[in-house]
């Protein structure tokens, strides 16, 4: 029955709005359960290994003059996206804004709907509310990532269904998508494994080597911070077994990128487990790397203020310094107050980038 | 004689080298001329209708103590690029930082190495007076831009052919790589047209309908500005001779896109006309729009400082104040103080925005 509603986005809709026509009938003002998603209702989760909301329930009710607003808001976020799926049409959040303030008017908070931020506060209520991704009702988000590599998809999309076949992806690659659960497969999952680049450049680097054809690999670039759709499809691929290594820069950036894949972040906490790859690993860049490369020694970078006020704030998380790798790595770079990018590891030889994450692989160098 | 030297970056290097040692051997100083790349050297080209540097030139000598590291600098670029044209490696600026780092130690400047823009001196110094882009010197440059429709792309690349197929793109589409020239042909070239979507969002809605199909053209969004191979890849397509119409936002970063696109920026003046498409259209959404689409009168938006600031800039630009249509568009933004943006064209029917788009290319309803 859970499962059963859980695929289904629309009833679950519905039964929000029965709920309320329920409680009006019994002579009550309508209400609407959500859990609380402050920073003091969020928990690192020992089992799963992820942050999460904690039990704290906050509720809203239609007859707080202070709540009643956001509240009509959300019941007619919750009745476009319903009229959306009923449509089979999918649009942004932006989108969203604009049907909703051709009905409502001009009452509409613009910046609710503001495409550059994941965090959008009427959508959450309804994702949190209803467990459910904002995807499924029907709501696309914005594509950063690009894979290539040992992957086969079927794609039914638009009526039509398609194979992506990611051997076949040329000098480029396939852009993830922003929903890679409805209607999307893999088939022939025969990767030994997945690899996560931070950088578009490396990426296009490893391409060009042909990384993942030699190593039999999967190989993904988030471009940056991870979207919604690069961090599902990570989590889909660990799913099917795979393990995901992770490649980035040794700074505050790269190291935000790493945690947010592995146990996502504070911010993102309520998205939970669909969205967290606690199984992930990473591989580098650290700062042990510059002790046993040479050639590495002369291109470190100077750690700038973010990077060390990282360093700091990351030692205190306790599911960050449980482990002790993690905890010597920081420790180096509070001490030494260095940094180095991963393109540094093309400083002597181009392609030396490649022996370097396979040396890393087989020998299990990584941290947790 | 020029065709094959413009199809031979290493000789073009291996000449700028030469030309050197005999200056050496004559008992001089070596020295480097380029075009001049400051503003008053800005020349908008009235039979190309692009943005180009005028005919001042620069001379750069190795003997003049201010000019010495960066000509030193750039005499090292010069020979790691030949390098990796003789390795048949590419790499990203960043990478090229490194290497150059690892021969000449510490004394590099980090920031003339920055992906984030795209105007990089040492690098802008050889395109310029080689005549040649830095793509033909093996040098990766950030990816943005996606594309699917009515194209077929021959890819041959890393020792394999693929053939890239815009209509097997399912739900996604194929990144816009770095270099669409070197080893990338565009076959069966069928197309009625392109069309240039700022927004990924409103890609993805026009993607979702299928509009390049029922339309037969190639949809392309750049995801903002557009990046470098992206410009080309429209760039080479508008040679094919097809149509290219843009369809961004009412506003001022809307309108810098689609006049990037057209003829060039001020800072991308450098670039010229292997980087523009003079031929390309504005289809929407303009001012004149809110009056013809009654449902958009209360889908505007307060046009901001920027919007109005930008505005007035455009309207001295002798070669946007030349079209009347931009003039009376521009007058519209200032005096009603409004904007809109592409998205609102979803607020009363998700699927209305192709519809729009149609009956503008049918009516030739575009700004020049």
């Amino acid at each position: 029955m859970e499962k059963e509603t859980k695929k289904n986005p629309k009833k679950k809709l519905e039964g929000l709005g029965k709920r309320m026509v329920e409680q009006l009938r019994e002579g009550k003002g309508p209400t609407f359960e959500s859990q609380l998603r402050t920073k003091n209702n969020i928990v690192f989760d020992e089992d799963f290994e992820i942050l999460r909301l904690g039990e704290r329930i906050e509720e809203r009710s239609f007859l707080n003059a202070g709540q009643a607003k956001t509240f009509m808001q959300t019941v007619a976020v919750a009745n476009k996206t319903k009229k959306f799926i009923e449509e089979d049409l999918h649009t942004s959040i932006r989108g969203l804004y604009y049907q909703l303030k051709f009905s409502l008017g001009e009452e509409l908070d613009e910046s609710l709907f503001a495409e550059q931020t994941e965090s959008n506060a009427l959508i959450e209520d309804l994702e949190v509310a209803l467990h459910i991704k904002r995807e499924d009702l029907n709501l696309t988000t914005d594509r950063k990532g690009v894979v290539a590599g040992a992957l086969k998809i079927v794609d039914k999309f638009a009526g039509e269904e398609t194979v992506i076949d990611g051997t076949k992806q040329g000098r480029s690659g396939w852009m993830i998508p922003s929903d890679v659960d409805n209607g999307m497969e893999f088939v022939d999952v025969k990767a030994d494994y997945v690899l996560v680049v931070e950088k578009d450049a490396m990426w296009q680097r490893l391409n060009e080597d042909r990384f993942w054809k030699k190593e039999n690999c999967i190989l993904v670039t988030p471009k940056g911070q991870a979207s919604r759709g690069t961090r599902r499809l990570l989590r889909k691929l660990a799913d099917k077994g795979l393990p995901v290594y992770v490649f980035t820069d040794c700074d505050a950036w790269g190291w935000y990128i790493y945690w947010t894949i592995k146990t996502g972040s504070i911010n993102l906490a309520y998205l939970g487990r669909d969205f967290a790859i606690p199984e992930a690993r990473f591989l580098g860049v650290t700062m042990k790397d510059i002790e046993e490369f040479d050639f590495l020694k002369k291109l470190t970078l100077k750690a700038k203020e973010v990077d060390l006020k990282r360093a700091s704030e990351m030692l205190k998380y306790p599911w960050i310094n449980k482990h002790k790798e993690w905890v010597e790595e920081l420790e180096k770079v509070l001490e030494t107050k260095k940094k180095i990018e991963q393109d540094a590891l093309q400083g002597q030889k181009l392609t030396f980038v490649g022996e370097y994450l396979k040396r890393k692989i087989e020998e299990r160098e990584w941290l947790p």
